[in-house]
């Protein structure tokens, strides 16, 4: 089977209209946080649509809201990590994350002319706002959007790129949910797709790989890690191992769709390392991203020593 | 062409989880507002997905967030109709939407052991923090949730029946983006589908056309308006005129895709009424819903009155 060049996808896809602004934006970034001895992350989170329609009304998507990308960039930058959050527009972000499933107006209280968050919120509103305004002020966290997967690989491309000028110290967590197919942009119908046929076939192609050249040429010097989702388990481990063999990256962490909340495996080339939360971990908070993230940041750690 | 059967729809798709919970809800609040004396509208909002997997991790999706149904649900509110809000997860919701494109973190301060709203953002706030708590105190806001098509439906059948006991008061205002193509549960693979294959078909059938049903026999005295979305100019009306003829119900609002902030159609079977917002009246914030609600209701009051 001939594998789908990734030079192809990009002569053929659109560039996002934001493109030119957002790398400034994550050049600047990364020069200060170099110029700042920091190490420097780039998160991926959320899914990336397909659209169906070149004007899109429909679109292939995936059901990740970004819990993952989002909880596990709050534990980067509680490791003094700076983090660029490449994510799905819409989906969940650092600290705002906590307020998701509230209704914002629900925890408010008219107090004459002035408004407050009430009684029983308030401790906990109070403690992650001060954890957001202080790594709002230090500059520690740059959000870059996509929706669709044309701008979600323009956007990876751009950064990573960029970081290779951090060496060492920067480290790929690619835990967005980015489509194995698509339709080439030439071969999408104009209009919304009519429903008088009967029935609908959509072809879809399939995306190339771009870890490949975001290894070996993009940002060759960092610490990557990817992300394997199955709902097969006797794929899981198989599939990561082949990852690794395949773009000999440093890691990959798999988890299984039904079981990724208090479960994950790391796997790099020499072990495959499972750990999960206990029942009281988990009926107490703890979430199973800042385990991840130790781990990750001591092995980029030491990754980054001399040899 | 065989139309397909919308008993076989409802025979071959699963209930949702907390279907008589949601009919137990939708009852009592139908009840109430008929002894009230109140006009009930069921707004329908935002898109329905199709899942391509059992255990689903890839969906197909429509653009929409709800940003119609939401704010159309709020002058209903403003017209003392009772709104039961049947809405995707995550869509815009009424009041709520108003924050959407804040951080809500943004607008709030630490002020000793207080949160407080900032000042700017305040008289904002404290104006649709009143309006929400009014509708709250007042229980004219019933919010029902779906994610995908089946469950949709099944709400959407339920919540018609229902409201089938306050005649004329109840009226029906479907802005939902409701997906025309499905794959049927039997046909769906139960895993992630792999993607080794470098290509991929997927097969999707028709979905039953529910509006059928729902004029003819769920709620057969109500006060119906669809809505068609259209990215093709020449395609609306007629398509729009179409779907009165076939499913005999009172009103189909028509949008183009690109034009819909500000333009929209209202189609019966005897005329058609364009109208669109003014330059300054889309630069001063007049929301086009203000005025579509306004014809309405006095549609639906003409509708009510003895012939």
């Amino acid at each position: 089977m001939d594998l789908p060049d990734c030079n192809d996808f990009f002569e053929n896809s659109q560039k996002p209209d934001n493109f030119d602004s957002v790398r400034c934006a994550v050049e600047d970034f990364v020069k200060k946080h170099i110029d700042q001895d920091r190490n420097i992350v780039l998160v991926t989170s959320g899914g990336t649509t397909v659209p169906l329609e070149s004007q899109t009304v429909r679109f292939i998507d995936n059901f990740s809201i970004g819990t993952r990308g989002a909880t596990s960039a709050e534990y980067f930058l509680s490791s003094n990590y700076a983090v660029i959050f490449l994510h799905r527009k819409g989906s969940l972000k650092p600290f705002q994350r906590h307020f998701q499933h509230i209704n914002f107006l629900d925890i408010l209280l008219a107090s004459g002319d002035d408004v407050i968050v009430q009684g029983d919120q308030k401790s906990r509103v109070h403690s992650i706002l001060s954890q957001y305004d202080h790594v709002k002020s230090s500059e520690l966290l740059l959000l870059v959007e996509f929706t669709t997967l044309g701008e979600y690989l323009y956007n990876l491309r751009a950064a990573a790129q960029i970081l290779r000028s951090a060496q060492k110290r920067a480290m790929l967590y690619l835990a967005a949910a980015v489509s194995d197919f698509y339709i080439p942009a030439g071969q999408l119908p104009k209009h919304k797709i009519q429903s008088s046929d009967g029935a609908l076939t959509i072809s879809l192609q399939l995306v190339p790989k771009m870890l490949r050249p975001l290894v070996s040429s993009w940002v060759p010097n960092a610490f990557v890690t990817s992300f394997k989702l199955e709902t097969d388990p006797l794929l899981l481990v198989p599939k990561a191992k082949q990852a690794l063999k395949t773009y000999k990256h440093q890691v990959v962490i798999g988890n299984l769709l039904e079981r990724r909340k208090f479960e994950v495996v790391i796997v790099t080339q020499d072990v495959e390392r499972w750990f999960h939360l206990t029942e009281v971990e988990q009926k107490t908070g703890v979430e199973i991203e800042s385990r991840l993230i130790d781990i990750l940041t001591e092995m980029h750690n030491q990754f980054m020593e001399p040899a």
